[in-house]
């Protein structure tokens, strides 16, 4: 359903999902508060997830700082590379995102650089949005927020942009609590900062937003899944690079090489039921594959689920084969040993090259130090080495060059038990504010101005409404003690007693909320209450006793019908 | 009992609870990672909280970014006020808290300013303690990490140094939703930075910390609470800052005025409640009441609770009548209007000066622009026309001085139907990590080299180890099942399969897990299982189809002997 996109947003303020952040101080672009509906909406998403990927799964859940020292992102390749190019209003100081402001005068403007696209602006005479001032050459901006640790010059550091280098650079540790085996995979939920030039269009492109991803460290040449078997009948409308959008199942896209492995296979399985599981619709739901030349160049296949919302069609989680990329990039920067060791079925005699020293011309060159030098030569790496006229070697702390002629490269026979390897990633990333969003926006419903959210009971911030249909007689006391009943048992419920009852139906559906229980004069006599289905508008009586219970089974989709034998 | 600091971080370290964050680039202080049972673990400690405060209490969850902008610090004070003192070596570059270098040379170093710290300092030839380099005059920092916003120059914002501001800012908005009644609460669970100059002891001072921090909004004459008749006769370890340390009922310290009010003594309860509910042992706690000239001059009254730990007693959480001080700062700096109605039973005749324009005055002097000048006077706030020679008023743009001739102040009667109040704060805040942290420093035990972590079944990160006696024989597919058992109950279990019995024990005992089930030939024949009890070690047989309810009324406090029951 079309819809202006303003209409959700203000029930969302409206009715305590959200709110602008510091509304009072005029506001701050890209930053939301979730309000008590938004953030027990976030939470129940999480939690779900949590369900699916910890529990189901078996990934570690860890916690990261969302501060990191410089060295990490240099690394990760983010101090380099993680950039917009923006342009600024010369009379009136307005930023724009350059490429933006390029769209519809070249077909990709983010493949520009600095100059082409400076150009392509001047050549078009773009101007300020706002004031029509002349705008500044495009420059690159950073988009990690940058702050600094510690008192006097202190070290530069940065809000990370993503959670998963906190999952690398744990890669050891992981590993270690898995207990030394290949796969194992950690996620992390949390907050995660991109200081954007322009933010807009709501909980889509934040300044502060929410991620969840897990990282799976895979054995580079075994991307099996068992559980695969389990799912790949199982049919899913996919946008493939080459050829077009079909639904098929992921057995068949495995086999005909679309999907390119086991393993991610089965995480867009994961995903699909996660988004379906959590009330996205499935119609307005597809898995599009990265363009060969969007895709980054270490990426080995890359597919982003998409929902269709009132913005159009939206990446909500990127499911991707990352390779060794970021594993190696930390090996690189931080001289770590971050491997896993394969253990052979049985040990097995490799050619391993040494450095050997020649002491018969170490002798007469170095005399007295010739043993140090000679030792310092055989642990040498061997390539280091190899082909060359003199190597340099440090012995008690002095700096000695070697001429070729004191050394000779061996191949030497040995027995090893296995062999050490950089595992691959499989990363599904989650991005939840826009995940929460599009459950929003697919569950948003009007008929004559009357609003439905038909949010799942799994998500639902509010379980049940519990009301008296007079706040009198004894009728609130009732009330009471079935909102007590359905709160102990770990219901989220609201006691409303004001207005109309069909007022207090209209505001729980406004919020999503599936289900009604109404305590009424007929209570007192025979101690049944109604129970008011949302999105049937279908009542039954049960006895108060069992409100709890048919809650329950509601939420967990259980039919009207099924709860009246409650009685 | 005395253990060293570093015994229980390095078992934390080994088996998974914390690890230093960024340890392959050496690290970075202050800074730690939640592996996956100290995650757990707080998560855990995070959900029973929200129990108590979000279910029980009704508070308001909501969730508000760790950016802000700086008007929102400028007004809470922290801008201004938020720092520390520091000194440089000026050959080695290290830095020390300057109060922290003048311990043993003064009474209460904190009190001091920079000139009276300096010279201290320099009277006793205090050293770097690295290098023993000369050190600078201290200089003042402030605590909150800074950061920009926005691409160009940007908006100058900091991390929050705690959650509370962003529920200050939103009051309107959390009373709105609770539907205008006093009193209301909000809560926040969240990330907080503090850029300390020198952290240390672990979890106890952290550059990124969590803070799970509510925020009462009450009425200014009504610090009652109904729930407090349930609670009063409950007795509670306080130490007043007049008196000594007692046990006392909290409806006796209420009454003599110990506690001074109500809504303060629930408080306390329901954090004494927490604490003791999440396993910290009551006989190594007390609430601690800050010293008149320790609590901030707005304050009316502040509880801490601590605990006893390694590092002596050390503060957990703060339990604060904080008066209307912080609500007034942000009505102050924002103009924004932050009051909450009190309606009154029946609408009162009050008395209200107004400003009234002497139109005869007027006329003369101000012509044709008698009649606008008139009005501008009409909206002047009598204060600040009382007893004034002239006023300035603002008429199309223009600013006129009017004499005191042209206006008299006047009392009017009016009916009003209520009157605007700025909120009382009840403010109780936890400190997350140093909560998680003594409670496992509570917890530990440690007899000939065996540690046992006596974690409640409550917060335990895994709840239940499954084990088959031998890896084959059909006993490792029996463990798998009731493995699924316990999972799909929802209750985490560890799968355990290499090594003795006893050892796996032993591995569970080390973390905290409350339970272990044995498959073993027995099974085979009988269906039955072992279950054993950590604290007792004692061990009960079952049927392996009752364990997920054999745990789940472990874990809930059942004493072992109940369980047996179930055979």
């Amino acid at each position: 359903m079309q819809m202006d996109p303003q209409e959700l947003l203000s029930l969302c303020k409206r009715r305590g999902f959200l709110w602008p952040a510091y509304d009072i101080y005029g506001g701050a672009g890209g930053l939301y508060d979730y309000g008590p509906l938004g953030a027990a909406l976030k939470l129940n998403i999480e939690n779900h997830w949590r369900a699916l990927y910890v529990r189901g799964e078996g990934f570690q859940e860890i916690q990261c700082p969302i501060i990191a020292p410089e060295p990490v992102f240099k690394a990760s390749g983010h101090v380099d590379a993680f950039s917009d190019m923006y342009v600024e209003c010369t009379s009136c100081g307005e930023t724009y995102r350059a490429d933006h402001l390029a769209k519809g005068l070249h077909d990709n403007p983010a493949t520009l650089n600095e100059e082409q696209l400076g150009k392509l602006l001047r050549d078009n005479d773009v101007r300020c949005e706002l004031c029509k001032g002349e705008l500044t050459a495009p420059k690159r901006f950073n988009l990690m927020f940058k702050t600094s640790i510690g008192a006097g010059k202190g070290k530069t550091a940065y809000l990370r942009p993503e959670t998963a280098q906190g999952m690398f650079v744990n890669f050891s540790q992981v590993y270690r609590y898995g207990r030394e085996k290949l796969p194992v995979g950690a996620v992390q939920i949390g907050r995660a900062f991109r200081n954007e030039i322009s933010p807009r269009q709501g909980l889509i492109r934040l300044r502060e937003f929410n991620q969840m991803e897990a990282e799976l460290f895979v054995h580079p040449d075994q991307k099996t899944w068992p559980k695969f078997r389990d799912v790949e009948g199982v049919a899913i409308p996919l946008l493939p690079n080459s050829g077009d959008a079909r639904t098929m199942t992921l057995g068949e896209a495995f086999r005909s090489k679309i999907i390119s492995n086991e393993v991610l296979a089965y995480f867009i399985w994961l995903t699909y039921r996660f988004a379906t599981d959590i009330g996205l619709d499935p119609k307005r739901l597809r898995f599009r594959q990265h363009e060969k030349n969007e895709m980054a160049h270490y990426a080995i296949d890359c597919w982003d689920l998409e929902a269709e919302i009132v913005y159009g069609w939206t990446e909500l989680v990127g499911v991707a084969d990352r390779g060794s990329y970021d594993v190696q990039a930390h090996i690189k920067h931080s001289e770590a040993d971050l491997t896993a060791f394969e253990r052979f079925d049985e040990p097995k005699e490799v050619e391993q090259e040494a450095v050997k020293p020649k002491y018969e011309a170490l002798g007469p060159m170095f005399k007295g130090k010739a043993k140090a030098v000679g030792e310092a030569l055989g642990k040498l790496p061997p390539a280091s080495a190899r082909g060359k006229d003199k190597v340099e070697v440090t012995v008690g702390g002095e700096r000695l060059t070697v001429p070729s002629s004191c050394f000779e490269i061996m191949v030497r026979k040995e027995k090893v038990s296995g062999r050490k390897l950089v595992p691959h990633v499989i990363e599904p990333s989650y991005g939840l504010d826009r995940i929460l969003y599009s459950v929003l926006d697919h569950a948003y419903r009007k008929k004559d101005d009357y609003i439905t959210l038909g949010l799942k009971g799994l998500v639902a911030p509010i379980k049940v409404g519990v009301f008296p249909l007079m706040a009198k007689d004894g009728l609130d006391a009732i009330a009471g003690e079935v909102f007590d009943s359905v709160s102990a048992a770990g219901l989220e419920a609201y006691y409303d007693d004001s207005g109309s009852i069909g007022r207090r139906y209209a505001r729980m559906d406004e919020i999503g909320t599936p289900c009604c229980v109404t305590v009424d004069y007929d209570t007192k006599s025979d101690g049944t209450v109604t129970v008011r289905d949302r999105d049937s508008a279908e009542q039954v009586r049960i006895q108060k006793s069992l409100v709890a219970n048919a809650v329950s089974a509601l939420i967990s989709g259980s039919p009207l019908k099924s709860i009246s034998a409650l009685r």
